[in-house]
């Protein structure tokens, strides 16, 4: 099998321990060829959701070769641990199977094959069952760079088995879109989970409502096309309505989180 | 052309989301060869002074290849995005035209050559104009890792135009030399944009003055030669004067932050 | 000599400032041929005793190669700055010698040999001395990377003579076990100090007590096997006992840090 010679890597492990310093160790003793990018591993502890949209906003851009995601809140109880082959680019993904993997993979035309991490040979030794980035998906991952056959890491299991994600949509509702904050950036941008073409028959400006705010905000194609204090509501890099203030967080300033509902519909004249 | 072996690379993207692992990612896919060493990726957001401080305490130790900076609260605007071609070494400087690469650039000679990067054939298609860094900027790092001429990315543009950087200058006022604060490390230590020949007039101790608050510091050499809750004016790693305090913070301790101004004298007998 | 591929860094520079992004600019320009692994940089400032816990916990871990460790309050004075050989694996650690290096140079064997790093043709020309990182340790372990030999870097040192570390250990008083906090995790886990075998006598489940603080802590394999609530006691992922909850950070509810006593012993009945 040809090797691979990248690894992407995101993680809820943060930069504070030493987790992430030593999932690298352990793929560069294994697999020395293999370069780690690491895509992020500040998601917030155990947020499945917030891990999953980030691999699913990056992994389009990835280079080929395996991309190892751990965001793991069932680390060490019977959630299966997986390796799954993509279907339209070189690329495997190993991680937990509890909806991480599932936007992205589909992203990349759906999983081909997939095997649960059961044999061991292919794992270290571990003095505790709780730290399965260091024992478990490390390994397998720099086996993976080396050349190793998904099949030889486990037993395949069915490719429609793995648990889906949890991605929200929106819905009408009395003329209006009910939509939810996908994510906030370091930026205080909002990003929501609707495609312009979904407000297209509102005009402009949009009316967004949330809790029990409202506010009209403006379309516009960039940041700087705002005015201080304008509300803007702009197709952000990933194609998807983003509320934004120019040079200002507009969560902050909205009270905007993930997971927040917001309805969007024409203001009244 | 010769290929570039390194990326040296530097953002307000911080780490939390995945801009800086997208980045990478471009890169990585267009330039495999290439290694990527991040800088720092916590400027604060749109803060271009000090992203431009931190290129310029950097530059002189980057290793040949591409700088890569982004601080670019203008993306999507008109402002421009430029490559700059160093004289004095084998540095190719990649980011926006908003005075972040200035500092650095006249630290390595001034700029030899320059484009601005109007040929979108060595960009990324875009769903939007907000994510240059992995639109515009990483492709055309690559290409510039890959050997590609500087003059392919875009129309020439003259060096001598680029947008300067503002770094404060020091000024005598009534025999004080009035001074301002550059930047806070990590440690708490306060680094004044002050040559150590320009107080050598006022002896040791010298006096500090800032807002309403006034402090003698002692000349030291290191930080241990300080007693404990003494101010100490020191020549830190890039030849400046810094104000710290042994093993604590000066800059929480006197409350000073970056564009502070502060008055420097010799104390009254 | 063999060239070393790797390099292993870990410090308390924070990533905020370019302090690691120098650092690494310059091993990779003076050996460009050695991949540097990040371990941590975020150990708390000055923090030798968390800086010295971190290796300790990952040195098993690591690739062959260099171990470069800078935690340095005593930066600039007569601390020595060193480099040692491991007896047992191929690694030379290098750092100040303040006992940062102690507990993961004797988890792999011990020191073989060590130098003080006082021959200055392998340092970089500095304009203070407050940067040891950038000027001494940096050039040194690129140097090592090379191949050159540890008895160039300067004059040899018993390495029976090396500062030792200060990992405290348990004792027995009045029939409990008198422990300490050695590490909080990103996930609030709380590992004491303590072998499961030092509790066996306790029976499950064990009483902790801390301060005027007291709570009975069930024996459990992992996180998922913990009621809501309920405090566990768990086998970490480096042998040790730790305290957690299910999902929760049980350093946070149970207002534990590093340093804390805590007292083991059996419930009363």
């Amino acid at each position: 099998m040809p090797r691979r010679d990248t690894v992407s890597f995101l993680s809820d492990y943060g930069l504070a321990d030493e987790f992430v310093g030593v999932v690298k160790s352990v793929i560069r003793h294994l697999a020395p060829h293999a370069s780690v990018i690491d895509i992020t591993h500040d998601v917030p502890p155990h947020d499945v959701r917030a891990g999953s949209l980030a691999l699913a906003r990056a992994v389009q851009y990835l280079a080929p070769g395996v991309l190892l995601a751990v965001v793991d809140p069932g680390v060490g109880t019977d959630r299966r641990a997986v390796a799954v082959e993509a279907t339209e680019v070189d690329l495997v993904l190993v991680g937990p199977d509890n909806g991480l993997l599932a936007a992205a993979a589909s992203l990349v035309g759906g999983a081909a094959r997939a095997v649960a991490l059961t044999n061991d040979e292919y794992h270290l030794p571990a003095p505790g069952p709780t730290f399965a980035g260091r024992d478990v998906f490390a390994p397998v991952t720099a086996h993976l760079a080396n050349g190793v056959d998904l099949l030889e890491l486990g037993e395949a299991i069915d490719p429609l088995g793995l648990r889906p994600g949890m991605l929200p949509l929106t819905r009408e509702e009395d003329g209006k879109l009910m939509a939810e904050v996908l994510w906030v950036d370091r930026f205080g941008n909002v990003q929501l989970n609707v495609d312009p073409d979904e407000v297209a028959g509102y005009g402009d400006p949009v009316r967004l409502s949330w809790r029990d705010q409202s506010r009209v905000a403006r379309r516009a194609v960039t940041y700087g096309d705002l005015k201080p204090g304008e509300v803007g509501l702009i197709v952000d890099s990933y194609g998807l309505l983003s509320v934004a203030l120019e040079q200002r967080s507009a969560a902050d300033e909205l009270r905007l989180r993930p997971g927040d509902a917001v309805a969007l519909d024409a203001p009244d004249v």
